[in-house]
């Protein structure tokens, strides 16, 4: 009778390495994936998920952005409850790994398996979730599905959003068959739970499988561009030069050690990334004339970001100064940390046996646009080496099976109040 | 009588500017073109020149590289005795200036029209030559007709050389008419002069119109790899990173400030550029796993390039150490200074009167690869704010003239003994 004990670590397993096949790629170690919003392997993955869903007994829907939520009646239970819902998202960035994503779906999927297996007794629906362009990598905007579903950005702004082809997100959606009518809200939930891959090291250094999160840090990510200018590389002196590449380095390392000073002092959680740096015009034998590049800076206080950014306008001032270039700092988007609920993570804590840790959450997930509008709960499972983004990527079976285990003793919790 | 007085820098102008049609970009400020080998471009202006050289009696030639040379025979000149050649090239970067390369090859043109003209006496044929491919942009190896004319690129490996389409240069060179079967060997020439702009401020800072060039700074240039490990931006702390941006950055700061010391000590004209660099996977949110940057090493001597490349070695060592990344430097091809003759630097002195100044060339030029089989000489043309490689590529119509008087001069020295 309890569903926790009909968790199927296999079932699990299986549904991972089925889900890697869609967009696999070759790796010498590890198994890696590349699935973009709406690529031949986007839409194998999402139409395999939803023949799963419909196979147990789901009603399946998929709203404007490709959102996909499947929605599971219990035996017994009430249609018109709010529901428990459990989800993530499939899509993944180039060359990333097989954990990121589709264990929080599947474990969705488990999660009702076990308890029609159980005949649990719980009055409230299962929603499985699958998110749209979590990653944010054909359209430059991450948590994007989750963004619209939890009305942080309007469906119309995203689709209109374009790739780097100028197909626009509808276009690619309605070309895959996920371009739907229906709504998926998360107010209408009466909970939402993620498990997700840990991407550090926390729990692994901590000898634990899983950990219930606590907060998931903020998010600030812009960019800065330097601009100086364009010389003979062996016509002009080194005297002479304005060279933005030399400049953009001196403001990395300084950013660097602005960083690594507020981690030493203010908060162990911060961090600042620079992960991508374009050089123009980027020949061999021309001083550079300009550099972009981004920004990426975190932390679970709004003010710590904010103090960076600062920061990142003094360096940028200075270079300025000191080698005649032009310094520009943009801020696009800023998602504010989010505080996991009591109850959920209670839930969650009890579930597991009152044992696991507790840590943040360094990375962004869907989880915070859904905490706006409902109670939240998130489990990471331990990473090996903390790697993730990569076909390294690794969580140990045991490990994605305790967590559903502990998921399910929560689901049932909750689904039955 | 005097040939010098004969020269005529309205025809230079329209030389240029005729020539500057092939090609043509639009520019909002200066005057542009983009003229790769083979091109439309390219086949126009080539044919336009061997029009212009046949109309003035010459006996023109192509060689299997497609390098154009055409024999003027002075009246009452002896047709056996070894020439003296003069010229550059006609190729340009993409949206490139239109001084660059044409303005040393109407420079020969306009050396035999004032001879002609004056009906100088002197004994020896003039050659006015247009090398291949000297910027290396479609075929990625600069300098290729003159190093081939040289014995120093074997004429197969440089016809099996192939651009971005697969093309190789022997195809656009048949397609275009300029597969010839001609020899053009410098070892044959009596001497060899190049004019070309400056591309620096050298000459502008000493407000002199024409400088007399001393020798071209060797050139060494190469790459380094840094390899760190991906990561998630969010969910790995500062302290756990091993980032390749940031460890490039480092490396190029220190790279900046060494050879600045060397600049500062040993001499004033050695350069370390850092032209190119591309991240990888370069995402906003990745942690940098690697990065591939170019190096540009230049100095007149040979030593010095060889010590900033020992440098590069300890600093890359030095940060592999301190950072756990691995550094690869990889030194690709290297093209040792050259000293320009003292006979045809005292000639070219002489004909501008003793005033000109000397200076070492930065770049790299045809007459690097001349200066192997016969003496050579080189005049720089003061350059606009330096700029070059670009439609902003200027220089005073004065100046070019100038240089083409003291050219004129020289060859009418040189040409009679």
């Amino acid at each position: 009778m309890d569903p926790v004990s009909h968790v199927d670590g296999d079932r699990v397993r299986t549904d991972l390495l089925d889900n890697a096949a869609f967009g696999a790629v070759d790796a010498s170690d590890g198994r890696g994936r590349t699935v973009l919003t709406g690529s031949p392997a986007d839409e194998a993955a999402r139409n395999h998920l939803i023949e799963i869903l419909e196979s147990l007994g789901c009603t399946v829907r998929v709203d404007p952005v490709g959102n996909i939520a499947g929605r599971w009646v219990p035996p017994g239970g009430d249609p018109d409850a709010a529901p428990v819902a459990i989800g993530s998202h499939l899509d993944s960035v180039p060359r990333g790994g097989i954990f990121d994503g589709p264990l929080g779906v599947f474990a969705g999927v488990e999660t009702i398996r076990a308890l029609a297996v159980a005949g649990a007794e719980i009055d409230r629906p299962i929603e499985v979730v699958a998110f749209t362009e979590e990653e944010g990598i054909r359209f430059g905007r991450g948590l994007l599905g989750s963004s619209v579903a939890a009305g942080a950005f309007p469906v119309e702004d995203a689709l209109v959003l374009t790739d780097d082809t100028g197909t626009t997100l509808e276009q690619r959606l309605a070309a895959i068959g996920m371009h739907g009518e229906a709504s998926i809200t998360p107010a209408d939930w009466e909970a939402w739970f993620e498990i997700h891959i840990e991407q550090g090291t926390v729990l692994e250094e901590a000898m634990e499988p899983i950990g219930v999160v606590s907060a998931i840090t903020g998010v600030s990510q812009g960019s800065f561009e330097i601009v100086g200018r364009a010389d003979h590389a062996g016509a002009t002196g080194m005297d002479n030069r304005i060279d933005a590449l030399a400049a953009a380095s001196a403001m990395i390392r300084a950013l660097e050690d602005r960083v690594n000073e507020v981690v030493a002092t203010d908060s162990t959680f911060a961090t600042l990334t620079v992960g991508n740096l374009e050089v123009s015009p980027g020949a061999t034998n021309v001083v550079p004339e300009r550099v972009e590049a981004s920004l990426d800076i975190r932390d679970t206080d709004p003010e710590v970001i904010d103090g960076l950014y600062e920061a990142t306008r003094a360096i940028g001032a200075r270079i300025e100064r000191e080698r005649g270039v032009a310094v520009t700092i943009e801020r696009s988007q800023t998602v504010a940390p989010t505080e996991l609920s009591g109850r959920c993570r209670d839930a969650l804590t009890s579930a597991a046996g009152n044992t696991p840790p507790t840590l943040p959450s360094g990375g962004g997930h869907d989880t915070m646009h859904i905490a706006e509008h409902t109670d939240t709960g998130m489990l990471f499972v331990r990473s090996q080496d903390g790697l993730s983004h990569t076909p390294q990527e690794f969580s140990r079976w045991e490990d994605c099976t305790a967590a559903v285990q502990a998921l399910v003793g929560a689901v049932t919790d909750i689904g039955s109040s």
